[in-house]
């Protein structure tokens, strides 16, 4: 690095999220020697690491000459303190994009080529807009079987890996979502690992919905374990419910649902290569995979879901993983609780096995314990449910799960809404559907999963009978703002429909 | 505009580009009470205007509490000054990103759903990730012929419109592109306008290549005219060279641009529809489209520009516009000179018949010129050649060509470049392939078209035999930075290819 080319870095004390900006004077002689302007993408090199940034620039009075500020993610991805001499230089040119640009024209990519995206994606080399564009061509159904294999693979390897020297066999399962409640994951632990079985359940936070697995269980303990606290837990107890993206098992994965996130999209091939990529990092052999098919669930038709099944196997059995694709039932939202706190509640009264537990909850989480037990033991489906209806019934399940609480570092005391507001119907007959995307909108709007307490608890469910002015649901959030923001929202949409009585 | 939510314009003195950017305190009580975090996307109203606006979170040290800061782009779009009270509020839901979101699916968008995404593209309420996506699942052959029209219309709809109520037919031409250094328009315009036909011509900036007409063009003369002195230089000589961008014909376009620039993209229907809006709301009534094909052109197939040219002469015709479509070599560049600069000595060359005018250049010229004056007068293709020839070799298109830039303000001299390199030949042979892509890659990293002197100048053309030791071309630069890395990318190109000289 010639130090005539060197700048102070500053950190200039902004949050730019996850995309790095470095701050340049318009009479930096830098830029001005290198042609940069606002928007400019550069290498930015302490002389160790390498970043790619872009530059905003910026008037005199802001930054010292000689000096370049740093954003937050740009000094910490780089390492670097206030003070460090950096180059800033012109950006690389990132090969791969080749490849992107040959998608977005309609053709199809070579193991290589998805390859070399994934490897540069997970190296921070793309800029926003330019994630935006490789999902959104290979959203839909633009990825063919080979390029979801291809696309799992990569991601697989620029990732950590876990393994399970001691069992021969560990097991998993997955819910594509799509369903506002359906937390049945916490209960299938629960189940699977009190009969002896491996299940080291690492989840993701939410995507488009309001609450993951991992936002549902942070509410109650501590889910950001490491690998090796990972290992002990499932050493102590036989299964886990930890974040996966603290473990960094698909790093990669981690920087496209950012994007996808923004962009309210979830693609199918993105979608099994994010599941089983994290399967397989993860050390699983056998995986359950819950498909919910409805008109207002991610997958709509039963076409839509043979399809997505058909991928998960053939992509799971070439990456040397036993899958199992379950289509049920997606008409309308499961438990009554959406958003972690109130998700929460439901997992436990299904484990306390509550009078006023969720029978829907129970079911799907027994249904799936099932299959698992059917797959790891290769018995008949009835053997399997009734295995996992002893556990839960005994309270074995109960026990296990709060022993799996205990491993992670304890149960926290759930944090309650400083605000609600319940909502009544405006006429009398019967609930006819529930609308599960607007449904999950209208607890994202009040602050889930940001927000664990936010979200709602539904008090009437698809089929029941309900009288005008009677509660239909609770609306939690954390600030007044919000609350009415989603009340605003419900408004004007038609989330609930109300049949005639008769 | 509640008081309580009132904050006060800070000019932060940053320049993002084209995203307007606001700063808020991390102990904001506006982040705190709405739940804003650094990406959230924001609503910033002065209680006149609104912008929509992302949020950059700052350390306290940066801005005193009570006041936010604004970025220069989100100043200027505001129309605020420091110290006036703004309000910041959730970004409204931008109802049209549902219609994205189906185009990724891959369904056709109906003529609503498209004028409502260019609606709301052209008034500022998509994110750039937002508009990759949408160009991106737009590229390729994914816009159908009635997704083109509504395109085309949509972006008419909402910019400006020039009409000629003197003259009943109006002229222009395009060049799609992809070849370096292919300057016709301005001989074209001198040579129609000079027998007295009406061609209003306003053009483009580069998108992906080295230059546009309206980058050449500004080498020589003021290019940025309003609306009315548009009317006043075609009222004084039947044409103008103008740059489209400043007389807002296509607000939608000009933003789409930006963003395809950055994707280095430039999809079939977006491109249709980019240009065939600009000749309608320019006033055209008869156009000649010049479609290069060739290995390294931008079309590359026969196949493929046929098909553009079909659907070219389809929705001309629905919008009420002639349209004919050449297809034309496109193995090389056209003229010696590539970038803005380099280019305007070739274009002045043809005009003034010297004896070392680039050939290529004068011939395409005049093809497409005649094509013109055929498509007017209702001739042949040979009537309409004998009167452009006799137009340029008489010097009256060179006389036109003077009167038009004495009409948009005179002749400026042109800049020379600060630093240049001239390669030679490696070996002997004959020079038989240049990729026009490479090429273009090539002006493009020496500065060009930002800096209008920067670029290069071909000493050989395809067909030529060249002595090893020959100079190939010269490479111009304004900085020594941009000149070593564009000679350190023509290092690892392959942009000539020499064979046998047998």
């Amino acid at each position: 690095m010639g130090s005539a080319n060197a700048l102070k870095v500053i950190d200039i004390g902004i949050d730019t999220h996850q995309e790095p900006v470095v701050y340049m004077r318009s009479d930096c002689h830098i830029c001005r020697s290198e042609g940069f302007t606002a928007n400019s993408r550069v290498s930015v090199d302490d002389g160790q690491n390498q970043i790619i940034a872009t530059i905003n620039v910026v008037d005199e009075k802001v930054i010292e000459p000689g000096s370049a500020g740093l954003s937050k993610i740009a000094m910490q991805r780089l390492g670097v303190a206030e003070g460090t001499s950096i180059s800033v230089s012109h950006a690389p040119v990132v090969t791969s994009l080749a490849a992107v640009r040959k998608k977005i024209f309609g053709h199809k990519l070579s193991d290589e080529e998805v390859t070399e995206i994934v490897k540069d994606i997970s190296d921070h080399r793309y800029s926003d807009i330019e994630i935006a564009s490789f999902l959104s061509v290979c959203a839909g159904s633009r990825l063919d079987v080979d390029e979801i294999i291809a696309l799992t693979q990569a991601m697989v390897a620029c990732g950590k890996r876990l393994s399970w020297p001691d069992s021969p066999m560990v097991l998993d399962k997955h819910c594509i979502g799509g369903l506002p409640g359906n937390r049945t994951t916490p209960l299938v632990v629960a189940i699977i690992s009190a009969a002896g079985l491996t299940i080291p359940k690492t989840s993701s936070r939410a995507i488009t919905s309001p609450a993951g697995t991992a936002d549902t269980m942070e509410a109650l303990t501590t889910v950001n374990l490491s690998l090796s606290q990972i290992q002990r837990v499932v050493a102590e107890t036989h299964g886990c419910l930890a974040w996966g993206g603290a473990v960094n098992l698909s790093p990669a994965d981690d920087l496209l649902i950012r994007i996808e996130r923004a962009l309210d999209l979830d693609g199918e091939g993105q979608l099994i290569a994010s599941v089983l990529s994290k399967k397989i990092a993860a050390g699983s052999t056998h995986v359950v995979i819950d498909i919910p098919v409805g008109p207002t669930a991610k997958v709509r038709s039963q076409k839509d879901a043979d399809r997505l099944a058909s991928l998960f196997t053939q992509v799971g059995a070439t990456c040397g993983l036993q899958v199992r694709c379950l289509i049920t039932d997606g008409s309308q939202p499961v438990g009554r609780g959406v958003g972690p706190v109130e998700e929460v509640r439901d997992v436990m009264a299904v484990l306390r096995r509550s009078s006023d537990a969720a029978e829907d909850l129970r079911e799907r989480a027994l249904f799936l314990a099932a299959h698992l037990f059917s797959l790891a033991y290769q018995q008949t489906y009835e053997q399997g449910l009734q295995k996992a209806t002893e556990i839960l019934d005994s309270g074995a399940a109960w026990k296990q799960f709060h022993r799996i609480i205990a491993a992670q570092g304890g149960m926290k005391s759930l944090p309650s809404a400083d605000f609600q507001h319940t909502v009544t119907t405006a006429s009398t007959g019967t609930l006819q559907t529930i609308d599960n995307r607007q449904l999950a909108r209208l607890a994202k709007l009040a602050g889930a999963p940001n927000v664990a307490a936010a979200g709602l608890r539904l008090h009437k469910s698809v089929g029941e009978k309900v009288e005008r002015g009677e509660p239909l649901f609770t609306l939690y959030s954390d600030t007044e703002g919000e609350l009415q923001y989603a009340l605003a929202y419900y408004r004007q949409s038609n989330i609930f429909t109300i049949g005639d009585a008769s």
